[in-house]
């Protein structure tokens, strides 16, 4: 899928998308970057809402599994199931939300797992970036479900 | 402040409310909810986006320790650190978001450590319903810092 592509996917699918303004920039096949503009995300201070930013990286994560998966023409349903965000520096501008996917060992293992029992799971690490400021960090379990 | 008061704040302050319909529902000095339409808040499987749920247990959370500081008197500036979400249940309905203060001790701690060095942190609890089904439970630790 092309970065359009992707932006159109997640502006159909999930309105929320459209509200804060998010859009894909950035697919290489193992890492997915999504931006969103401070504007519509500001919170009482001037800053980005913490919200906003976990909504971004939950969905950067959940992004980069459903276009990998897709891509080894893998059907199943995805749905998060565990979502930690730390907060480490006030974001003062538009920001980023880049999820990578796992190392090898554990990313093949979710794989065999999701091959043998039609169910697994996986964390995918992703973080937030307004320039040079990492933001947060995020730790997002996937549960990937045979349909 | 009234409920009605609480939902101008958010949506005047924190313009992502708006976008997700939120609005306070309850909110009796020890315990906020917030309410949010399924609408606007779509997931691609036509179940509540793990991110407004995220968004809205952030802000509940947020919104209670800010209304009880606020209510005794207290300026502080108050900021998310670490926000985890475990989700139990898909949602398919309008939800809402409660959050409680914790147990009278480490709120009391928290109280006296913000009076004596100026700043202090908190964990707070809140939790995702719709109807009956709890969709999801939150933990949110917010860090006060005198102003």
């Amino acid at each position: 899928m092309t970065l359009d592509e992707i932006t159109a996917y997640l502006h159909e699918h999930i309105p929320f998308t459209r509200g804060i303004g998010a859009e894909a920039v950035h697919w290489d096949g193992t890492s997915l970057r999504l931006a969103a503009p401070l504007l519509p995300n500001l919170n009482h201070r001037g800053t980005a809402f913490g919200g906003s930013m976990s909504a971004l990286a939950i969905l950067a994560g959940w992004g980069l599994v459903h276009l990998v998966l897709r891509e080894r023409g893998i059907e199943c349903r995805l749905v998060i199931q565990r979502s930690t965000m730390d907060f480490l520096a006030p974001v003062e501008g538009d920001f980023t939300a880049t999820a990578t996917l796992p190392a090898p060992v554990p990313w093949e293992r979710f794989l065999a797992t999701f091959e043998r029992h039609g169910r697994a799971r996986v964390t995918v690490s992703a973080s937030i970036a307004c320039g040079s400021v990492v933001g947060a960090s995020h730790q997002g379990t996937y549960a990937a479900l045979r349909t």
